[in-house]
């Protein structure tokens, strides 16, 4: 309906539309407890998009932005491609991929301008806990440093009814924090193009102006049928939200049970996985899983050059029976 | 249909939909009587979003690239956003504001990457000749310096059986040219965001990386939309086209008219008029013409400090009988 509309053939604001940028600020002002309004809204088109467009009005070329490692390597090439300098926080596997709070502020240096977090995470599924968020967000404000917050694999998290962290409830979170998300994966409408940013008045008045330049606006018609399937979808998410949990409970179970496999970390949508094959590398493995197996995975190279002893399992679109055949499949793997 | 089918709201293609990637070669390829393919074609969210990427692939923040002045004031904004330098080929009333060729040689100095012209031009409505073309072409080449060719509003050039230059035909135009398309103006679709690039295999790769750290891929459904519609709707342009050219002569006839104003260059959407305040500048009489009597121009000065003696009127969305109206209001307007 909203594709045939001649109406939004026309062009519509930089910003968002309307009744999107409403819709969506008051589902952020219920699941985060927080008041949040449109003015707090701008709507990209998927959330590589709004990544870009929040770095952009932070940091320019020469500055540097902070990422976790494994880090999303779109954030890597994206801050590459600006000329905008990058660095890492080391997560370890024996955290569970989880940053720690003393490594952080190690890094924090003076030509740090924002710290890029994912939670849940991706590659690895790690989802932060609220109070660590809370301490590192209070980490970034003391030093004057933004914290970008790519919340993309939210609506996966197991419980609905909990604010995956408090840092909307800070008193002038405006002025430390820009957070980040995509309709693509909970609507499984990634070809529509549709992400958000949650930020400041002030960071939203310029990012419409890196906007402008980028693509003026997201396209108009994705944006009011998600307006309307905001709310009653909600139910359908959380469906999803759950098949969602026993695929990853299935993921575990599975991969417990092979010899030499081991789930380092598993959360929304994805598992790191440290394979047995340390002698040949990730993309060796990855490259032998799809050949032999037809299994897909990303070699753990991909997400940093410290992260060769793994595997990104995508299982969130897999079904349970289907993940459960890896307890034969996987260990069919011939590498020599 | 394209936007209620569930295969395309999965993810696409970076470079564009196949099915629009072809018919838009065959299109270029009729128009240009050259020999374009698929592989030439990268699809964007709007010729913003071509403009960035194209100007993305070949320079970087320090570099510099020229654009013609007046110029389009989202190129300015582009360059300068992304710390890439920029400077302005002069352009001059006397000559329709039709850039010359030595004008163009004297600003090639060595740190410039880039030559961005717009043809039909905005904001002036100017369409630079063919023969002009392929000779800023040949200095571009031969001093090693891309032109980037935005032909936004060619579907309302007079003569639709005429090729808007012969640079496609050019042995090797892969290696210096990249030109810019917007679906929107021709098809009346800027709400469903859809550009073009056509360049050399390596150009169109090379910004296909930088499309997907910026959104991925255009979005898809109205990808096919248009597929489908590019030939079909052929000869609607075409009325367009004519009905634009009527829009065109009514606006040059009533100007004329009027004492103290003139129009300066007019083409394919735009006219480029000077008014008659010069004391006022264009900001004040910009103002004044929409407060006092409801005329939305825009200023001069938006297009670059020297333009300060004219109005940009986009006259293609007025039909005639609007459009003559101006011989009553414009006189009407007070100044003091």
């Amino acid at each position: 309906e909203a594709a045939s509309s001649v109406d939004y053939a026309g062009y519509g604001a930089i910003e968002g539309e309307s009744d999107l940028r409403k819709a969506y600020s008051k589902h952020l002002s219920a699941l985060y407890k927080a008041e949040l309004s449109e003015s707090n809204v701008h709507i990209t088109s998927g959330c590589n998009q709004a990544f870009i467009t929040a770095v952009m009005s932070v940091a320019k070329a020469g500055d540097t932005v902070l990422m976790t490692e494994p880090f999303y390597f779109n954030h890597q090439s994206t801050l590459e491609m600006l000329g905008i300098k990058w660095a890492t926080v080391p997560c370890d596997a024996g955290n569970g991929f989880v940053p720690e709070k003393e490594t952080i502020i190690a890094h924090l240096h003076s030509g740090v301008k924002a710290l890029a977090l994912v939670s849940p995470n991706n590659p690895t599924g790690a989802v932060y806990p609220p109070e660590l968020l809370q301490e590192i967000y209070e980490i970034c404000r003391q030093k004057g440093i933004w914290l970008l917050l790519d919340e993309t694999y939210r609506d996966f998290l197991e419980n609905p009814d909990q604010a995956p962290h408090p840092l909307f409830q800070a008193d002038n979170w405006q002025d430390g924090l820009i957070q980040l998300y995509s309709f693509s994966k909970s609507f499984c409408i990634p070809g529509h193009r549709l992400g958000a940013v949650a930020a400041s008045e002030d960071v939203i008045a310029n990012i419409a102006k890196i906007m402008d330049n980028l693509q003026i606006c997201a396209p108009r018609a994705p944006q009011h049928a998600v307006a309307q399937a905001l709310e009653p979808l909600e139910s359908w998410r959380n469906d999803n939200r759950k098949e969602i949990a026993l695929r990853a409970a299935a993921m575990s179970e599975v991969i417990e049970a092979i010899d030499g496999w081991k789930i380092e970390a598993i959360g929304a949508y994805f598992a790191f996985v440290r394979h047995p094959y340390p002698q040949f590398g990730s993309m060796r493995v990855a490259e032998a899983l799809a050949e032999q197996l037809g299994i897909i995975t990303l070699p753990g190279v991909f997400f940093g050059e410290n992260q060769d002893a793994f595997l990104r399992f995508a299982f969130a679109n897999a079904d349970s029976e289907t993940i459960r055949l890896l307890s034969s499949r996987l260990p069919a793997l011939g590498l020599s």
